[in-house]
């Protein structure tokens, strides 16, 4: 129930070339405090319910609980999210031994790219493929989150 | 996923005589902004995740998602929620065709006794013991969300 995970900018589209999966995500939050986001997203056919507590002073690691809920109870809960639907496509993208997310916006936050990977503990190693950019773990402006009220084609550079 | 329930206040203890059950509950929220609350309940070893809608102008109609957890998860939850956790002591009491849920609040909201009855239409027809009191159907203080925000006892009569 702790989640280790880091968290990247994407400098280029090579990561499509050794995509194994593509799916559209919508997602929405029953609550965006940091202290205790909920999430509802909605993949295909099959929903997410995810609790997440507040981070690490560096971001890595998180509490984090999820249970798997029906598609037609996603779209019910999404209906009553707080404003800011965040709709994104995510590609799973192997390297080395993880498997990279790597979440394009849609909407909004049209243009942000976001790799993740998951890690077993703090100090595990993983590659670093070439199209990973700047680490933005534990930066709060890039929790889906904050993007669904302060989307990215607002920021200012 | 619509909940139709009548509350009422409670007048005497005469309900005890003849409740069927009689457990402790302990219950946070992780979200209790009345458009979306999100509830996270103890029930003996089991526990659920409940979210609710706004109620109809009447208060008697009202959207409910709820999923049942393990009572670890609802434990660890737990720790994540709002101040003000709600304990209380839930007795079901049968009355005619239905059961009524009777709850004795305990910590900030002791002296507070409700009753609850789900009802399979609005217009269904059900029984009225002689301990039921005032109804409350709809008035936002007797809300468990807000009873963990103003508990009763800090209530001004």
């Amino acid at each position: 129930m702790i989640e280790i995970e880091r968290k990247f900018l994407v400098t280029s589209d090579v990561y499509k070339q050794h995509a194994i999966s593509k799916n559209k995500i919508y997602q929405g939050f029953l609550n965006s405090h940091p202290l205790r986001t909920v999430r509802v997203r909605l993949k295909g056919e099959s929903g997410t319910i995810t609790v997440k507590g507040l981070s690490d002073k560096e971001g890595t690691t998180r509490f984090e609980w999820e249970k798997e809920i029906t598609g037609a109870d996603a779209k019910a809960l999404l209906q009553l999210c707080e404003d800011g639907m965040i709709s994104k496509t995510r590609y799973e993208v192997p390297a080395g031994r993880h498997i990279f997310e790597v979440d394009e916006f849609h909407g909004a936050n049209e243009g942000l790219v976001i790799a993740e990977v998951e890690l077993g503990s703090k100090n595990e190693a993983y590659s670093k493929p070439d199209w990973l950019g700047k680490e933005v773990t534990g930066d709060p402006r890039y929790y889906n989150s904050q993007l669904s009220k302060q989307p990215f084609t607002k920021w200012k550079s």
